[in-house]
């Protein structure tokens, strides 16, 4: 790379930076890329750790030591977060959202790639210093939501299917009993997808009684995986008696009236304890 | 925000339109952003402009007139995109990943975000000037690939169901011939989740004889759709005649010799004509 202007390489830092969250970049990697001595650099990477915090895209750590150097973590904090809720659950509250049996229509949203990448810039900046291995979903509208949040974290992302296929070697598979309808169903997960012994964290869309994390929770046993927690989009409140505990979600849906034609909205249990 | 000095204006400046691709940034919001005269904003652009294309990152239009700014268009140059590709087919031609029937596993791969995001930089940046209203798949490991793409395009990505959930209200369904397997299957996208005479491009992880990206296709003339393109990650050459025509691969899958425990891979259609 030619010999850059301070503004310029300051620039580009920017953008290296915020293109590998939670990867080790070391100072000697910048020294080499942009020509310049350690000093330089140290002060090139005080100035977008500040402007980092400053535009609210996280924290810049530095890993002292010979193996140390600098770490993008991205993180929202909870003005941000509130904000993007807030919007997300003015748009989901139209009425037009309404159909039959009372569902709520909002696949429109999870198709806006700027939204899923807010949910995920959520999830991920919640379990940002847990050591995730994996993210895991089911499929398949929670795919998206466990991708963008697996790409501010660093971490693969792993599917469970609803069938088996081919394609994918041995797998284990579960039977698991949906809260809501109480039908048994069934979903696996390829042997070669995950590492024994991680630690992964849970994503989903839709939540009503938590049938289907509660059945990727059963399943990850069989991996001897460790369950760093689990986060949806929306919760649903219909179904009191709830499978699981704990879970993170953006929005509540309380009530759909189809009669009335209104949804109501709350800011999910994330917010609970903020 | 408070008074920036250049350097980390320029770092900020840089973060700002990265995160915004394909989105018209009016130059006054940098004013008041940064408190700058526009002539110093102008000479920043300039800075950020060059830094971008140094980078490999794409270019910076600049839109004249009173409703102009500026725009950021990812794209990626040949010698990335090849390098890339290389590195993944080095990586896939792995002899660990014949499966029994000759099936090749590498849903690992598409569970890596860094390799799914240099996927949707390689599909979106070849069709980056094509005027899209969507990115299409159709579930499920597409998905992922759909996502990053759209994420680069800055448009909505839908994913047509090889089931309807009810969830999505009223839907058009099709049945189509797998190409390769000749079993009639169905799919089907929900009649909200497309507007009338859209630009799409149809994207997936895998094709052999084409008969998927066939059905999607005439799914998409019933939303009197225009498909500007498809591309795959890997295409077969095992079924020799194709049922589409003008599809994108980075990948071509050559060989499985399941006896001699060895796969063989080339470049894919899009380096053909480069």
């Amino acid at each position: 790379m030619k010999k850059l202007k301070r503004s310029a390489r300051l620039a580009d830092m920017m953008q290296y930076l915020i293109r590998r969250p939670h990867l080790l970049i070391p100072l000697t990697l910048f020294k080499e890329r942009y020509q310049a001595a350690k000093s330089s650099i140290s002060e090139d990477l005080q100035i977008i750790k500040e402007t980092m915090e400053m535009s609210g895209l996280g924290e810049l750590l530095t890993v002292p030591g010979a193996a140390g150097g600098v770490k993008y973590i991205p993180a929202v904090d909870l003005k941000q977060m509130r904000d993007w809720v807030e919007e997300l659950r003015t748009g989901l509250e139209d009425p037009d959202r309404i159909l039959p049996g009372g569902y709520l229509y909002m696949s429109d949203y999870l198709s806006q790639p700027q939204v899923v990448n807010q949910i995920g810039q959520i999830f991920s900046s919640q379990f940002r210093h847990a050591g995730l291995d994996y993210v895991i979903t089911v499929e398949t509208k929670g795919i998206p939501l466990a991708y963008a949040t697996s790409q501010y974290l660093n971490v693969p992302f792993v599917i469970v299917r609803r069938d088996h296929r081919v394609t994918e070697g041995s797998v284990v598979s579960i039977n698991y009993v949906s809260g809501s309808t109480k039908r048994i169903q069934t979903m696996s997960l390829a042997r070669r997808s995950m590492k024994a012994n991680s630690k992964v964290l849970i994503v989903d869309d839709f939540m009503k009684a938590g049938g289907t994390i509660r059945g990727m929770m059963d399943l990850l046993q069989e991996f001897e995986a460790e369950v760093a927690g689990a986060c949806v989009f929306v919760e649903s409140l219909a179904t009191a008696e709830k499978l699981v505990e704990n879970v993170y979600s953006l929005l509540r849906l309380c009530d759909v009236d189809i009669k009335n034609k209104t949804i109501s909205m709350q800011l999910g249990s994330i917010f609970d304890d903020q």
